[in-house]
């Protein structure tokens, strides 16, 4: 059935999955739904204790078997020892036939990359997907598709049951005996545990793992004792250094310096350029360099932000500090500066995933943003965004937040450039959707400024701005001019990723890809 | 059927309402259970917004009808507006057959005492039901039984399903236009909104109620946006002068002294009184005098508390500025200093009810008590006590967080008069056992000290105490002495009350009361 972005989502994935195509962005909007029935053993008995001596224990008695599922968050990053701990004892019990749900998966995570290549990992549920993790699955390795969804549509899916959670594995960086689990005070901190709310809510059980037990109450806690079933000590759960690098790096490159100027001219041109907006941006050159061109314009119209949200930032918690911002909400901590700033900074908030971005909560702060900077892998003529496959296929990105903050926000901004290396941003049709063109208003690029027709209050705000404003279509034309035609990707019929719409809807499938030497034999 | 602690629960009163008899306080540790399924609408269209003008158009918009169970929390106390505000609005919406489920009802809802006698709220589900709603129970107006429910017992009962919530309705001292509440910062500021967080998530609407409208983000939320329907602004939601007295009576009697004083010496005397102990009081004079003779047996063994529960009060207050108490967990505020010292103190925390003592959820802070100090309306020979009927078999009580505490912790302690007026407090047998004599540990009375016969262990640590230590076979024996044996109640067969125990099985029924002029017909 094609989909309200074109998409051919096939009848056997709808019926399957018992999902319906995309439908536009506001489509279950005020529709009432039933949440998942949650199961839980009560703490009855006050004598009972928590503490278990390893992690092979914890799963005991949590009665793993084969099957299941096991749910992680990334706020470790590339830090993270976690999945890899957990996976292997897994592994070294036996099991079998599991399913790996984590709110992103990367570089750190070897050992699933490795289960996928043994068939002992049979699903993945996730937002990014890269590295090897990504090409075994781009390269059909994985026996089920890969689900794949933003920060917010996996709170929904685990809300409504879409998947049920096993066993949720919670690093904390601090928990007591009882299982009151902070994000900071110990060796590994993350600064916020937003993504890991949720599983603790809806998992059958809930063990968290730390490397540093404090005294009960461990207070205020990200995760409350009352959602945690077990507590694990480990000698380390992370690597402090890759969990946040100190430094962000700040980019030097005139292109991008240029684009965010542009990108924050964009904003101040916009009538919700003012007193109390607020705003979003991602962790990206161009992007992070968008918060510096804003201080001038904010102290030239003597205006402040009332809330910034994120994926926060040194640049942000700077503006914090200097008093451009009021409040500051924290679903990831990218650097140490922000997690300084969440244990210090009473004004800067851990919130959770849900409060983020969940479409089907009773309002979340997406919503209320003003504007977003996001990046792009590809966009098309429609706008859709894809920021999932490369342009070769193979599956190398993440949705974070991108479709959430795209449909809440009042002025969604794509930054790219035109072209990457030989490889055209602007493109006739994306190799799949990850935003709805529905949802995204500008497209800047080093070669000009393009609105989406149908936000017309903009066209006209920005047409007297003196940026250099031009159609997608021309961009296109431009990035044609300039690169030719790209190389068609080659692809098998077998699906191997669904691209869920943050409602649940289905946004896309990914394709199975040829491998290379195939490929050569088609065109050779 | 007669239950674990004697009482014989009716057969069809378990059928009707699908309920167990009580069968002993560890009974549902560990075993799995369902949580109810929860409805929601999504609030997925930016654009939409909560703001409503009136009660009534709050109504209007859940889809108020017959037959719905409206919920409220009682952080308001004797200030509360809210219920009568909303009940006298579905008055004048001729709806009719309410049930209305509160965290308790007091002397401030005399509309709901109205709409009973009326035959419109024929349902109730409350902790406390006092005044004219527990004559009128009483009495047998009441179209179905009122369940009464501790606080804990209610989060459970909630969470299950036992009741479900059509809608909350949440006085919210301060709000946002996107439904982000706290308990502080208005007119009438209660300090922490525990009782209803559990209301927020599980109704099918959450309307949120207040008078003082703040700017977006309202952070950090009690209740957050993301469980709020419907937002609506009055003039008045409290009033603060019977919200919060500023000043709690310290007693000068000296048979209350004196068992306050006995009462710390109990617990001094057992190895629990160490470091890091923690402990509750309620809000009684005794109960209160006991935090003050605390101190110097703190001071004297240079002990701090780790920490304490409340109903929190002033003295509590004093104890954690002065450094004897690490940490202050609260679910109620009683008094102005308190409210402001969770507004002012970072080491004072707000905490859900169901943080406080929900017996199923994975570990409530009951669990982690040494000490709590409560009080009775009667308690029996095994130790059974009754907070919920007066002596003449009239609702005038509240189980509160009595069966939760008394379950939780390592030592309960009942202080009470051996006799009030000429009533005996120890007695043959309770008019109804509110908590169970298997969580009651120690008696602390005027006339001597008693322990539950099953703590051998507080026997033996207590007989070198040089307290005056008795059975309490012995009390009842002096109070029969004293004021001789008490006429007994005439009930009706009829059962106009349901007291749940705090896992959902049935602890007892309270049975109508035969009309005065009847029973000294059967007298005379």
């Amino acid at each position: 059935m094609i989909n309200a972005v074109g998409r051919d989502i096939p009848d056997e994935i709808l019926r399957k999955y018992g999902k319906e195509p995309f439908r536009g962005v506001h489509y279950r909007d005020n529709k009432p739904y039933k949440k998942a029935e949650v199961t839980a053993h009560g703490m009855v008995d006050p004598m009972r204790n928590k503490m278990v001596s390893s992690i092979r224990e914890a799963m005991e008695k949590c009665n793993a078997h084969d099957g299941m599922v096991f749910s992680f968050h990334h706020h470790f990053r590339d830090g993270d020892h976690i999945v890899n701990m957990v996976m292997q004892t897994a592994f070294e019990m036996g099991l079998k036939d599991l399913t790996v749900c984590a709110s992103s998966l990367g570089a750190a995570h070897s050992v699933v990359a490795d289960l996928i290549e043994k068939g002992i990992v049979t699903g993945i549920q996730t937002s990014g997907i890269r590295d090897r993790i990504g090409e075994a699955v781009s390269y059909g390795k994985l026996k089920t598709p890969a689900i794949i969804r933003s920060h917010g549509g996996r709170v929904r899916a685990i809300e409504e049951g879409d998947v049920h959670i096993d066993i949720a594995f919670i690093g904390a960086p601090t928990a007591d005996e009882y299982g009151n689990l902070r994000a900071v005070g110990g060796k590994s901190d993350c600064g916020v545990l937003s993504y890991s709310m949720v599983d603790a809510k809806y998992a059958d059980y809930t063990v968290a793992i730390t490397d540093t037990l404090v005294p009960f109450p461990n207070y205020p806690p990200s995760i409350p004792m009352t959602d945690v079933d077990y507590v694990c000590v480990v000698d380390e759960i992370g690597n402090p250094a890759k969990i946040a690098s100190n430094v962000i790096r700040m980019t030097q490159d005139v292109r991008e310096l240029k684009m965010a100027e542009d990108c924050a001219k964009v904003m101040a041109a916009t009538p919700f350029f003012k007193d109390g907006f607020s705003f979003q941006t991602g962790g990206g050159g161009a992007s992070l360099a968008v918060t510096r061109f804003l201080e001038p314009l904010m102290e030239e119209r003597n205006i402040k932000m009332s809330f910034a949200i994120g994926g926060i930032t040194k640049p942000m918690c700077d503006l914090l500090e200097k008093g451009y911002i009021r409040t500051v909400v924290d679903a990831q901590c990218f650097d140490k500066t922000a997690i300084e700033s969440v244990k210090n900074d009473p004004r800067h908030y851990e919130i959770s995933t849900s409060e983020y971005a969940n479409p089907l909560n009773k309002g979340a702060f997406v919503n209320k943003l003003d504007f977003v900077i996001l990046g792009a892998l590809e966009i098309d003529t429609g706008f859709n965004v894809n920021v999932t496959t490369g342009s070769d296929g193979v599956l190398r990105g993440a949705p974070g937040g991108h479709p959430d903050t795209a449909a809440g926000s009042r002025c969604s901004i794509i930054v790219a450039p035109l072209i990457r290396g030989r490889i055209p941003t602007v493109v006739e049709g994306v190799v799949n959707v990850t935003t709805p063109g529905e949802a995204v208003d500008v497209l800047v690029t080093d070669y000009g400024v393009a609105i989406n027709p149908k936000r017309k209050d903009l066209i006209e705000c920005l047409s007297a701005s003196g940026l250099h404003i031009v159609t997608i279509q021309e961009l296109l034309s431009t990035a044609l001019n300039i690169v030719g035609k790209p190389e068609p990707i080659h692809f098998e019929d077998d699906i191997v990723g669904i691209i869920e719409s943050r409602d649940g809807t289905i946004m896309d499938v990914v394709r199975r890809i040829k491998p290379q030497t195939e490929i050569h034999e088609i065109i050779g």
